[in-house]
């Protein structure tokens, strides 16, 4: 099924949980297209999920990385040049995690210690793994890094708490290592703004069933699944977006360009 | 050199002039992925161009069509479906000009019949194109239409006069009728917003070069060639980014997200 | 109940139609801080109006023009300048109006010709406003230009049907006109985008009053009166603000950086 | 010369280093208004500053307050409501500062603990500041917060380094606090994204004097100055703006919405 778009190229995926997961996905079909991969993903989040079953399935290698140490971070693509044979064509970062909303601390009640740990993991960990690959120089030129994100940094969801603020600091360091990668090695860096999808992490934040029906309402092509995320992650990966670079990407069935849908006032 | 990406779609491309043109380029990429295409363009644009060559080249046909009349817009989507065997899969809209321009008339003293005529062939063919299409039900579910932008419409380049205002409607009526052909097909309606490119329409624009110089320094990655749109155009066409409608993607190396670039300053 | 705010400044309201008018509110809080005004309005539209009945209270002269219209446009800035001594400090254009909408055409069913009308007058009447008093020198320095719009330029509110494309090239005229105007005279020029408003033009559109409530559940604050917007253009008319130009401006409780209010899923 | 636009207002500004500062004059601009205030700023940064001199000037108290401390907050927003007199009408949040530009560290080669204590003191200072007085119930309805930001939150500026995250932190947390406090007492919350500006602040960051000018030239109306952002501040403080909130608000001459000025190219 797969066109040989990454033929050859060579991957880090991170945060792959389980079956439902987007970055899963987008792992299978990066091999359907011809990549070799490797999955990493936290120490703590490797036990919860079945990663080991995916790698088996993909004949990939999975390195653990808790993505807020450098150390670790350092590790994973020394070791993933070694296993690959070579520079990175590709990254996927999909993590993201709320202390306060785990621990259902209201948005005006947070906690700030928690806050800089949801910061550190789901945002700051962008930062580290780009600067890391860029001090290694273990991209590949014209290399493309993708960080899944969500509408929430530009608009407000109120049940979103403070994974807002995590989004949004996710997406300024892509545009700002952006810069720096292009002009060090044509690296592009960009972020996919996905629709609600129904994966482990995203069913666990409050009243999220009601608000995925609101969404898909909203979306005049319905929410986008996590299957069709991975095909857009696919193009972003290939060599026929090399010049897109620093932009946030609406894939959302329309979401974020309406306004109001008709459908909503009809019940 | 093909993936196949486009294998069995029909598609109809606006606005192949010579081989300069960004729709020349989409036309030898679409084939190339596997499509078969009908070509198309005004009938005075035809006279001057070299479109003859291009469908030779790519065994297409060309049905002359002035993209502001519904009559000959009707009648190219009629043969189109006869001569590609059904349905329509995407649609190139790459069209556009100045009347003021062209005359060197300033932006403050514009001729408000011209401008009339450059909304009505450079955008509002845009949505004649689209209401003519919905009306026969000539879009293939899931089919892909993309225009051709630029930044100009959402920040002001003082020498590209009332070409902005044309791209602020043309992406506009992208967002409208992207709702409604959604409900009615799940057709998918974007632009493509891209680099200033070295078209033959392109150098007419005053102190074009000078500009192209500015913007190339300006982007991280240098400006996006036209070669590089017409394989961005692959994607927006293909399946693997059916969730993707009604928005304005950027094109350009990283311009669109840059505030000031050092090089500007280095001279 | 005024500050002195407007002291001294000359200004043309375009479009108060009845009480109801935001253009009718802006005139009386304009004048309550200290202007002297011209009214204006198409003499269609005064007809239908109630617009003697405010000039007599204001004290303020009534010059009948048509907004697409370059002569009467002409005649306006002349008399204005003649009635209030001297150069123009501020203009309010607040003029909409779809022929396809009052004709019930559907958005997939436009009629061009009726379009073409629609840009005339919601849009094209701005770019001529400025562009005649731009000729005849007719403004201050540093003096203000504000339009109305609506964010379904933006994004897509399906029932406001062509309207929003008007209000994209509205926004783009006051764009581009704005950095001319600025390196003339130091005018600047900006729109203000409002909440859905209870006047005669805001309650002609379909499903109104739903849509209405909808926008208020969606703004945190609730919809924006048209009171409220007289007292934000009278900022945006003051020397307070004079470095803001070429801006869109959400007049709106909110309602712009919302992605989702919980209020609406309480039903 | 005040308009009284604030009379009876009770306010407090924090950042006010010395007479170059942007808080300085918002200060007096507000007491110039009719406003009383209470000056803050860290107690480090008042033994460098000229605080005193204002606070005498205007006969405002000043309460030192590191703006990352919940403690120091209480504090702050309890003896301001006392020595005012009642609940608060407004707030300036004028706070930033870089670690990792401070101690020249390129953004390639970011310290993360100096990263989290930047973000800290520029951005999460927002959010403790608002959750502080949301506890506390300490602003009055219809009140004003407002943040100073820079376009670097949207765009990338090389030089601006980590800031870049620090202000699209900020102007999150603006969106999102903006609901919850509007909702519990129709407070408002928005940013002001200002021109460069020749501060103490501001002319530490590297290259700011070539980078001040390149952006007056981008400026239509050049650069907008300290004493008109404290103006633009007073219309965001007055009742005149009581429908605008969760919105980031362009004081830059037009800069913002600026795609290449000609007057660059002419050197």
């Amino acid at each position: 099924m797969g066109h040989g778009l990454l033929a050859g190229k060579k991957g880090i995926i991170f945060g792959a949980l389980d079956s439902r997961s987007i970055a899963w996905k987008v792992a299978e079909r990066a091999v359907e297209e011809g990549a070799t991969i490797v999955l990493t993903n936290a120490p703590v989040a490797m036990r919860l999920g079945e990663i080991n079953e995916l790698a088996t399935k993909l004949n990939a290698q999975i390195i653990p990385a808790d993505a807020t140490s450098l150390e670790d971070l350092e590790n994973l693509f020394t070791q993933s040049m070694e296993i690959l044979g070579g520079k990175i064509d590709f990254v996927l970062h999909a993590i993201g995690m709320s202390v306060n909303i785990r621990k259902k601390k209201e948005y005006t009640d947070l906690n700030y210690e928690w806050m800089k740990t949801t910061l550190d993991v789901s945002s700051m960990s962008f930062h580290k793994m780009m600067q890391v690959a860029y001090k290694m120089d273990a991209m590949q030129e014209f290399g493309s890094i993708v960080a899944l994100t969500y509408i929430a940094a530009q608009r407000t969801f109120p049940d979103y708490g403070e994974m807002a603020e995590s989004k949004a600091l996710l997406e300024s360091f892509a545009r700002s290592f952006g810069y720096h990668y292009a002009k060090k090695a044509k690296v592009r860096v960009n972020t996919i703004s996905q629709s609600p999808t129904m994966t482990t992490a995203g069913s666990g934040v409050k009243g999220f069933t009601d608000f995925f029906g609101y969404a898909d309402k909203m979306s005049p092509l319905g929410n986008a699944s996590a299957d069709a995320c991975a095909d857009y992650c696919v193009t972003m990966f290939s060599d026929l977006t090399r010049m897109v670079t620093m932009q946030n990407l609406f894939h959302d069935g329309g979401f974020s360009s309406m306004g109001m849908a008709p459908e909503l006032l009809e019940d």
